[in-house]
């Protein structure tokens, strides 16, 4: 059976990251996809583990030959989905994970529309405002942007086909694989084995 | 939130009744429906336990006041959903599952589109049979004919949103009741939620 092309996306501070990275330590049928960019690589960053880094010009390219799924452009760096990768670990029979925003995540369901796409909030805006401010590492305007942003994307949650409260870490994983693991049971994502049953059968009509 | 009305169908032998029973057993968030009937209760049969047992006008009473879900005849006998257990235990946000064939499935899945349709099918057209004359209870010309519904029911099964094979029964069990739970994370099915998130944020916008 294919796998799952599902996308992750959810408020700034709703805690995206450490949900992946649990999903990925706790079950063994996920692949991370690994996103190209043209921003610089920063320290202890290696090319094919973190990003595949590319110049403006290979990165155009890749988007003129159709080889990403979906792209965009943040504070002038480009950054996409590779599609090779994704549709390879797809025939596998593994799920595919990324992790996107808003924008990005509509251009691959209209694109694809069997993938999945799960919006992680927190339980309410105060534990969002006081995940962001106990990160420590940003100034009262940055906090005030990206809860400003996460009213605005609020009202393209009913865009996507889950929604999952991240308020338990475990939880919320186990809720995810087990998202995954049910849209595996699609009829639609199984019409040769529909069309293999009715085949079997068919000998006692 | 509102429970989910779940209906489980499937070729005859395909270990409904065994798959009901263990869920309600294993997990506790199932109400299973009640039937009404007009056929006559067996030996050890009780009203409002096994059926609504019922008289034909009366049945036909409950048709024409739209008190049933669904209904259909079998050999002369009706058999229906009464609507009014069903909504309560929905509203009280417990999942309800009914155990009914295709025609009864689609029937209610017109009505009620946000219904979840899981056809249940042996690994193949042997373990099915093999099922049928392994019960002992019947001759071979009405396992022949369950085995042609069979193969007649099977142009249905993509009209179902999930097929689920019985081969293990636990794990069967477990992965109805992962669909069920994941089901109650559709952001179709969250509309207050999300108005609620919205409203929530609205106050750094």
């Amino acid at each position: 059976m294919r796998g799952v092309l599902v996308i992750v996306s959810g408020f700034s501070g709703a805690g995206k990251g450490t949900v992946m990275k649990r999903l990925m330590e706790k079950y063994d049928s996920y692949s991370l996809s690994i996103s190209a960019t043209t921003r610089k690589p920063r320290d202890g960053e290696e090319d094919g583990r973190e990003y595949f880094f590319k110049t403006v010009g290979q990165f155009e390219d890749m988007i003129e030959k159709g080889q990403l799924i979906e792209y965009a452009k943040y504070v002038g760096n480009y950054y996409g989905t590779p599609k090779e990768y994704v549709e390879k670990q797809l025939d596998e029979g593994r799920n595919v994970i990324l992790e996107i925003e808003l924008q990005g995540a509509l251009q691959v369901k209209e694109k694809k529309p069997e993938t999945v796409l799960v919006f992680l909030t927190p339980p309410c805006a105060d534990e969002l405002e006081n995940r962001l401010r106990g990160r420590g590492t940003e100034d009262d305007e940055t906090i005030k942007a990206r809860l400003k942003r996460a009213a605005e994307e609020s009202d393209y949650m009913k865009k996507y086909d889950y929604i999952l409260i991240n308020d338990d870490l475990e939880k919320c994983v186990d809720d995810l694989n087990g998202i995954i693991r049910s849209e595996r049971w699609k009829t639609d994502r199984n019409d040769s084995m529909l069309a293999e049953i009715k085949k079997d059968l068919s000998r006692f009509n």
